[in-house]
């Protein structure tokens, strides 16, 4: 598996927690997607570049697991991983440690696909644009 | 003055909650967007009508007056009052009432223009099918 | 596999759409916390009755599967569905049905733990008060 | 008036974004905690460290007003300037510029109470450490 990486470091907001005094479990959701735009941004790929190129990129599918709680006052960090995958969709995997304790507070993933923006039609093969950048980026190679 | 009003009743969403185990103080303004779209809903004018005639309605001016907290597993109900004025403008006060202790929650208000979704203008002048609309409704006069 | 079910019918917020005009993928974990809570209310076994009883049921798992889009102004049905396991855990699965179309907009489910209120530790076994529950409740037998 | 502010940047989230393709207006209020927050950081007086002298300082009145739309893809810069007041209430305004246009796109106040955490009443006198805290400050005098 060939992966790319990024890491953002996220102030949890006091509007995030919830009665139990701890981070809502759907908001790892946003800190997923800020994750990935600050991968977007360090690696030239971002939301916007991708419109611009005729395409959504919207989420088919995602999961979380919980493993600890964050509570207020705390920050987290939140390492997106996109795997390079043959086909033609996105797939990051996502690792978010709690930086108060040291400990991984979740891990989760999302699949995206390509859609034209035009016709409302999924791409069944990958945009040129993006298989053309996949090329020029430095995959890390792991077992 | 003459008004309008319209009262839904919402049951209050854990994610509503915040570490205090109160509904967070900004969720009421979506609290105050569910109360406007039944009341539009009731009174025959909703947010797609008047997108429909060509016109987005963005709210240029909220505020909130917290009175009392409300916890996770109460419900409110929200009342919500459209004001006639003159000039071209929609203006709503609400009041939210927690209907576990009959106190009210808080209290606010909106103020929404109209931009033609074409020219992204400001409309001066009320819409004309707003207006007509106006002049169907039987308004509550208050002194 | 016994199952049990409610299904609620939910508004779609303005706030809950995003730029692309649908709703947020991040928002289904409201509907579902939503479905989950009616489910509650419907089936006697809500979440003050579990936090009365001195327990938390943090969720620990959790994902989304979306099929088709859901516009703004559109009404959903949230099918939730407990599943029955031996294990001392809360498994639901849920079932969201664009109204306006017909179609299933997405799929997904949840996992929930016992935790004691005091302790802040993992019940291992089910607390005597659920299974207790679970024994009155006419489960429908799947195959 | 005697002053003190602080200013913090925010990248707009696209869940933040609603369907007319601009930040909700609801989510200023979350920009406007940012920016309390970050004052708080710099200042030396955090929510944690209130909390910690036995204080809430929940939010009983706030207001916005919107200037000028924020698109995804654009970042803000969030001015929170805390007014002295001898009363004992915190106020602080806000000042949203959208950093792609440089124009201004909302301005808003808070205003927050101490809340005693024990007896949940309110402090009509200002706490004594937050007292000696305003007197350590290099206020601005504005006329």
């Amino acid at each position: 598996m060939k992966t790319l990486e990024s890491t953002i470091e996220i102030a949890v907001r006091f509007s995030e927690t919830d009665a139990m005094g701890v981070v809502w479990h759907g908001n790892y959701l946003k800190f997923f997607e800020d994750a990935r735009e600050y991968f977007g941004a360090e690696h030239g790929m971002e939301y916007l570049d991708v419109y611009g190129q005729g395409f959504y990129t919207p989420i088919v599918k995602s999961d979380i697991n919980h493993k600890a709680s964050v509570y207020y006052g705390q920050k987290v960090s939140v390492k997106a991983i996109l795997e390079y995958h043959p086909a033609s969709k996105i797939v990051f995997k996502y690792i978010v440690t709690n930086l108060a304790t040291g400990q991984i507070a979740a891990t989760g993933s999302t699949t995206q696909v390509f859609l034209s923006v035009k016709e409302n039609l999924l791409e069944l093969m990958k945009p040129s644009f993006y298989a053309e950048w996949e090329e020029k980026q430095n995959w890390i190679e792991n077992e």
